[in-house]
């Protein structure tokens, strides 16, 4: 991270004792020295107009776009100039789980061949922090209107769920995480979020009422 | 390498415990087990019609000329198409020595910021390598869904419109063409529509019985 200049490390639930012990080693440099902790990956990504995640893809059924590098640091230039972005990595032996990934917008792979797709995490980072900096890469233009921050997507997800609770449309244990990735494909913008968040109020209201 | 489909190490003098200790490791990939040993970097490249050097650049007096890595693979992968090339790393802690920079034929340096120039040697070989077998500018489709037609669209717009009248929400004559432009801002897919609109029915039937 700090070869290619991306100081703002977030870690979710870290392993505490070797992260302390990486933390306040001889030499840690200010991207571990400025590092920031949650406890949820919900809080982690709040801030943030776009979440993209990582992956191998194995044999996994996959319910998210998927770009390859080149293609998805493309959009994330883009999306970075208008508001926080995070790219989103799993844990070294079993990279991002499902649930984890239904906070994704979308995810990306890095062009590994099929028989070897698994890399290890400190280079799949590099790789992929590489390939923004890297020259020739050209700005994508932005999106006029500026996307809705995690946290306003958290609220919209919740909310849409209670609704469905009350109507009796929940059913199943795993519909959680299928909306929070139907309302993340959606590309909601700020303003649009606001207004879909009063609907949403309205509707509940008139359901409890 | 083995992510990337760089299957020929060649190691010049490795320290022979670690190097024993990772070829005979469990799960020592098919790069580790035909890598080959060399006792000079003269006979390591004996074979080679182009040897390229990395580098960090430091206060070293360089005598060569220097790439970035972006141009480097563009040399790199014009000479492999006519004879073997090599891309020549050296020890974790010093880099290469001027006396091993010499047998190169000019040298590649990885675009890292100038503060921190000096990188893990894992992931400086996979930024390298994967700079090699990137697509060149070219644009890779992602796979995508498809999109929904307009007439799901429309279900889905009247759909929600009904709902927001039974809740009370729809105060303004333009109310209608609000939503429908919100739901076209959305991008939505096929698969997507078709959840929506069960989750809009279900909601209806609740506000009606």
């Amino acid at each position: 991270m700090s070869n290619f200049g991306f100081m703002r490390l977030r870690l979710v639930s870290p392993y505490d004792p070797s992260w302390q012990e990486a933390r306040s080693a001889v030499g840690a440099g200010p991207v571990l020295q400025a590092a920031e902790v949650y406890h949820s990956l919900s809080e982690a990504v709040a801030d943030c107009a776009l979440v993209v995640g990582t992956t191998a893809i194995g044999h996994r059924q996959l319910q998210h776009s998927i770009h390859r590098l080149e293609q998805g640091a493309r959009l994330l230039r883009g999306a970075a100039l208008q508001a926080p972005v995070a790219i989103l990595f799993g844990s070294e032996k079993y990279g991002l789980s499902n649930e984890e990934m239904s906070w994704c917008h979308w995810l990306m792979r890095i062009p590994a061949r099929p028989e070897h797709g698994s890399m290890n995490l400190g280079q799949a980072v590099a790789v992929c922090l590489y390939e923004l900096i890297r020259a020739g890469g050209k700005k994508t233009a932005p999106l006029k209107r500026a996307s809705a921050e995690s946290a306003d997507l958290d609220r919209i997800t919740a909310s849409l769920i209670e609704i469905l609770s009350l109507s009796g449309y929940m059913h199943d244990d795993s519909a959680e995480m299928k909306i929070r990735r139907l309302i993340r494909r959606m590309q909601i913008s700020q303003s649009d979020a606001e207004v879909l968040l009063g609907m949403l109020r309205q509707i509940r209201w008139k359901l409890t009422n």
